[in-house]
């Protein structure tokens, strides 16, 4: 994308409404516009960071079996009135009455539509186990939103649901949603720690939420400090093996690690003092087994092959795909702004030109801009008549991981300057290797 | 996928409340399941199509130069203020009040809030021109919602708007629509003629229909048989050029075509009598130009370089993305069920193994389906332990365009049977074979 034919609206100054340095930050970088309190409009680069987050939920969610599926924003009171949820729920739910007088409400989750669809056509146990997930656009009517994408009140979720026939199956798919979350968030640059939760309204004994460390999270979190060693890496698994997804469960829950709404001060203690910490997080996803709670209530059964009707055991696993976008970034800034890890970075990297209308420098850019292009790799060309500096800062702010200069002087010497943006050290060196480097650094990260 | 794994709920009867053809297959073919009256469940088979229709659709605007953002659902009712059109509206906008009393809308279109974002961060023409599009889930609180995703009340569009400093600009933009429109339609498999149109709640002078001919159409249409033989095909256009993009709208728009509400019999009449046609037609989108109706009312405005501030001229530009995948059906189906073309297909192909558990079929299906999904391909393996007469009748109905049929007699000469879905026509080969002819048909597609 050539930046004069683009839309990025960058702000000079800081916005005084925003609180936190996400928020800020993609204020300033041209991210997203508030729309009305709590509810936003992505622009062009934050929506580019949006779809790379869905990308990877999407593509992690097919390695481990899972299957996509779209259900609707608005649904119909008498699903909630079935699951009881309906008077339960409180003012969180937005509640709306169309024009033939019928309650719905905008869904802040699925459980009970997931389990009508799943009743209405399955009936035996030889079509389990099954999930099915979708990412699709929630509201919860927050009293106090803010903290921008952090704390809105629509927001993008991934939500799925696991059907199975025992107890020990749904287990098994909530371990298997365990590790696919992990894989999750590090291709997305983060280390996101499993941490014991709280059910809260959906119900349920065993539940996790992965927490991201960040000075602004909300969340008091306490921890052994062994546990943020672990890296899920490039380990194959067979998601069908019970065994292996049941060995990471153990590996990465072993080491404490818990927020202050399960916090047991006793247990803490002995941890070896040295590794205690006591820090904040930000949550970013959370998976549920709750058993028969929904199909009970609802009338989810399937045969069980002896004759019997029985109600599926289930568990709904969530990753905060929009709240992720400010999550990364409280993650990974400095004081010039964002830095974006190459998994969700919207644009791979930047094309400075120092001297725009200098002919050597023009075709120079224009020579790099296709060769990246020809690899299915997407530049931001800065092609703007402005100054360095001007041009250095918005790329510095919009937070691209790599970024080439391209100048007269350098030209002469046959050279551009590689920048990266995470330590800031530059390298010169012939525009194609440039164009090799970055080829090889985003294949390592496909 | 394997269809042992997936979840593709097709029924055997045909749903009474249906009352078309596409919104009959959509049901039996499990592509969708009604939430509420006019609201979708959209099940996995069905969500497939929905994203490769996505797909072309960001393609094709990303040829145009046009770029993605995406704004929310719910909108403040102040902003409909502003334009007038809250009041106006009627009792298809979706209002809603929140916890705190502010009163919302689901948004049915976005002119208002486009304009907002526009006026809040562009000033000059130096900025301009620029065209803005999102795919977004949309509100119409139809009084009889009716035809399944055809005429529902959530329903997915893309919505468009440019910006431009001159009438002149603006009508090139309506033009490179038109343009990226015919392209988009054709690459779908589907003919959509442009027909001049009123322009009702949105306003403005100049605005074209696009619709595709079916019996079930909710229109009337008046054209000029020639104009069924015009294509765009695969020529290559520049969208920087007035005169190419002119040209193609002056070639597209030479004969007669119009539906009921701007009918002009007089003008009918005179074409060849043997060239007359009345028929019907489903709407698929429409481009208006509406001048500075919204940025006069908003303020949008821009200094245009010679000191004055002047409004931008604006269009609204939408493709009904939901409504496509009825269309779609409407325009290509059988006795048998649905005729995918390959640009929207769900899967590229079905593996129908004869004899689920022989090992040499089971096998060579295994084979086919690596070698499938080592070319980038996604085919539908029913490895389902079921008689050869209902997976072809599955196959059928769902009516993925080929078919590759494996069973012990073939494989003990070697070869297994591609079918059309189209055609019908069967020709027996070496599966190697079988996966190359695939694999081209759909590289031409691409």
């Amino acid at each position: 994308m050539r930046l004069s034919r683009y839309f990025l609206p960058v702000l000079k100054e800081t916005p005084s409404e925003a609180q936190i340095v996400s928020h800020r930050l993609m204020l300033r970088a041209g991210m997203i516009k508030q729309a009305s309190a709590g509810i936003y409009s992505w622009l062009p680069l934050g929506f580019k960071v949006l779809r790379n987050i869905e990308r990877i939920v999407h593509g992690e969610q097919a390695r481990a079996g899972h299957i996509p599926m779209l259900m609707p924003t608005l649904q119909s009171a008498d699903l909630w009135r079935e699951s009881g949820r309906y008077d339960a729920y409180g003012p969180e739910m937005l509640r709306i009455r169309d024009r033939q007088d019928r309650d719905m409400l905008y869904g802040p989750t699925n459980e009970e539509m997931i389990t009508d669809i799943f009743r209405s056509h399955v009936g035996s146990y030889k079509d389990l186990p099954l999930t099915l997930y979708h990412i699709q656009w929630k509201f919860r009517d927050e009293m106090r939103p803010r903290f921008g994408v952090m704390r809105g009140r629509e927001f993008l979720m991934k939500d799925g649901y696991n059907f199975d026939l025992t107890k020990a199956d749904a287990l098994h798919a909530y371990n298997r949603h365990l590790v696919s979350y992990l894989r999750t968030y590090e291709r997305m640059g983060l280390q996101a720690i499993p941490m014991r939760a709280d059910s809260g309204p959906i119900g349920g004994d065993d539940t996790h939420e992965f927490l991201v460390l960040a000075e602004t999270g909300e969340s008091e979190v306490f921890y052994d400090a062994e546990i943020t060693e672990l890296k899920f890496g490039d380990r194959e698994i067979d998601y069908d093996s019970v065994e292996q997804c049941q060995a990471v469960l153990e590996e990465f829950t072993s080491r404490y690690a818990r927020t202050d709404e399960t916090h047991d001060a006793e247990m803490f203690a002995k941890i070896p003092e040295d590794r205690q910490r006591v820090a904040r997080g930000i949550e970013v996803g959370q998976i549920f087994y709750f058993g028969t709670k929904y199909s009970e209530a609802m009338g989810a059964t399937v045969s069980d092959g002896e004759g019997n009707k029985v109600p599926v055991h289930m568990g709904s696993h969530g990753i905060g795909v929009s709240r992720l976008v400010g999550a990364i970034i409280e993650a990974s800034h400095d004081d010039k702004g964002i830095i974006w890890p190459e998994g969700v970075t919207p644009f791979h990297c930047g094309i400075v030109n120092l001297k725009q209308g200098d002919a050597e420098a023009d075709a120079a850019c224009d020579a790099l801009y296709s060769s990246l292009t020809a690899l299915g790799l997407d530049p931001l060309y800065d092609d703007r008549n402005e100054r360095a500096g001007g041009k250095f800062a918005t790329m510095d702010l919009i937070g691209l991981p790599w970024r080439i200069t391209v100048g007269p002087r350098g030209l002469k010497n046959g050279v551009v300057e590689l920048t990266s943006r995470r330590t800031g050290e530059s390298e010169e060196m012939p525009p194609e290797e440039a164009v090799q480097r970055i080829s090889q650094i985003y294949s390592a990260n496909a």
